[in-house]
């Protein structure tokens, strides 16, 4: 991601690539790398401590695609909102955003239907379910009342009222689909979000950083930025 | 639907069934029927002029599921609900009434996209496209300013931006499915709700009466009773 | 599925019904219910001993839509083929029978390709994965070479190649819905059959007794029946 | 198309490319352009008569992937196969040329079912259907005995059964999406193949290349190639 990231930076007016780090030499980012004025992160959980430093040190505005953080480090990503202008989300689709909004209100207007969530991805993909299906979930139970069923095998009784189905497909080179199911008496409501190459991801964190680069210091959300 | 309506209205508390009009004897609303609080009507836009009578005539409130009204039967809808607690709608599935105001939404949110509507219904069905199709092709576009393509055959270039595709299927018992397609570069969003019986619309129907009764004169869209 | 296959028999020309046993009394069976042309059964495992006495003594065919036997009662079930006329099936739905057949042939065409399997029933339904599922399944994989993986969450790794994902999502009054999708480099397939009432299983069920009236003895398939 | 099976095929071992023409030159083919033992045609019907003079000429072997060919060159197609290897397909993708037979087989065993076929391809192609969806409309009615309805609109009465509806939506990026759906009674079967690359056809089409070389003369099409 952070190649194709890099890639459409170079095609951007009004963006000049200053650095470019990979995992292994993070560590430049705490000697004296010169101040830039935003840094796009996707790499690993491991490198937020330097990305944070590198953040109060400069005042830069900070991009953060890092999926995977502990509940200390999602702390520390607060923290840095209250100094600087951040943007973190596990998902930068235009697309996905508006998902997102619109099966939380969904879930609000059809309180009584059964929800559950399928997504699927390539067959390398090596964790489930995906950062977005969790952000879904969150949309869908933004208090995390229900209890997530991550499949279902055997005589397991009728349905709970209050679970979610989820349910991670994984195969060939699928880019990402979400799909949010809504199922009532008779009728049911399905959201569905494909996403056809990963590109939409890099192009929609430069528009992040376009908008974050007009925005006060704060912690902002993708949908905050894009949708508002 | 007529039928449907009257199981359920006898099944429901608070509800007693007065009379029931087929449109061959519609013209009883006109010779004195005893006043009821609420008249539900299912029929044919020729009846609608009976019905209006009976509603000024005895102040009833009106649940209307006619399909097919002119502009002058719709003016006519209006003027009713001046005097009288009156909601039309050519859909009473909740989950139809969320798919609307969510499609709207994304409308405006994913305003570069390219919309296609698909809707399928079973066999029998004369017309094209259903009602349900028409109100999420307004939902989609309010002011009504896109063409709208109702089949693509032969050499007919590139589609225009402001176009809506609109997909008519028909095979089967299939009681009504309709998607909401919105195309973007590399990515997509897709809505679809679908109902497995007609029951669905005949008790959106008395939930929407329940309502109604509750509320000022006015006309209202089974939104306004549903969701707000 | 009993009564709902009573209600169809009554209305069909050339069959009269001689008994109708629900599980408390099917041991009517062995006590000297006098010989009928058919049986059909949909109850439980239990009630398969009588059901198998019976047709020995007989000479009755046999159409048996019971799910859950064990290894010993399939046994039976075989046993029984040597003698009398029978079909078991854990589905009866024409669509269902052409839905196994090709996903049969594709698993042969598209041999590289990953295979997952989705089916969603109503919220009432105790077990899991359905019978159609592991039908599905076994068209897929007919000498149970793969691993099966009934859900997946956490750091599980890549997909491995000889494994098939099975979904089984539960909610509303869903009649039964399977889709069979076959993932490749840039391409899948997808196969989906949707049931949108239980009398489809009931049809053809009858469709398959008279089938069956018109064999030898022998074990069949549905299929063996209804597609050849 | 043909840059993309360019770029493959000097990947591929075995193959050397020896001369690459755009419409503009194909004349060369005319002008002694030396033997190859190979041409892939992904051009216009005008390069046809271009193409069938070379491949007469030296008795190379022949992928045609060009569609919009008229009766009389399709004539010229399968007279060049009684003395040349010729495949000709609209479609080189391995899960079409398996839908396509698999959606023949269903239309023979699910003959009382409707059948509604929907495509879905980029905003900037000109054509509808596309040439996939014709070749399903054909795997569906081989003989050609049915009406094909493009789109529905008004009061068009009841679907009659012998009928395929055509439905071709259009937006963003889409590579190409078919659905093939067969609608009975209370039950549907659907089979979908959705690309997300153009690379799929261009990789069909040097295993087709590959493949026909080792056939003797004669006329081919994909599937013959690839799933016998």
């Amino acid at each position: 991601m952070g190649a194709l990231v890099g890639e459409l930076i170079d095609k951007e007016d009004g963006f000049e690539r200053v650095a470019t780090l990979s995992s292994a030499d993070v560590g430049e980012l705490d000697e004296g790398l010169a101040p830039a004025d935003l840094v796009i992160d996707f790499s690993a959980p491991e490198a937020l401590a330097h990305v944070a430093a590198y953040v109060r040190r400069t005042g830069a505005a900070l991009v953060s695609g890092t999926t995977g953080l502990d509940a200390a480090q999602m702390g520390e990503v607060r923290a840095l909102g209250e100094v600087a202008r951040v943007v973190h989300a596990s998902n930068f689709s235009l697309g996905v955003a508006v998902l997102r909004r619109l099966v939380a209100e969904a879930a609000r207007a059809l309180s009584g239907f059964d929800v559950e969530i399928v997504e699927t991805h390539h067959n390398q993909k090596v964790d489930a379910p995906s950062g977005t299906a969790k952000a879904l979930l969150d949309a869908v139970d933004p208090q995390g009342l229900d209890a997530v069923a991550y499949g279902r095998e055997g005589v397991v009784g009728p349905r709970p009222a209050h679970e979610v189905g989820m349910h991670s497909l994984r195969g060939g080179t699928v880019a990402g689909t979400h799909t949010v199911c809504f199922f009532g008496t008779d009728e049911e409501v399905e959201f569905t979000h494909r996403a056809t190459s990963r590109t939409i991801f890099a192009a929609g964190a430069v528009a992040a950083a376009r908008a974050l680069l007009a925005r006060e210091a704060g912690l902002y959300t993708f949908e905050d930025l894009m949708l508002d």
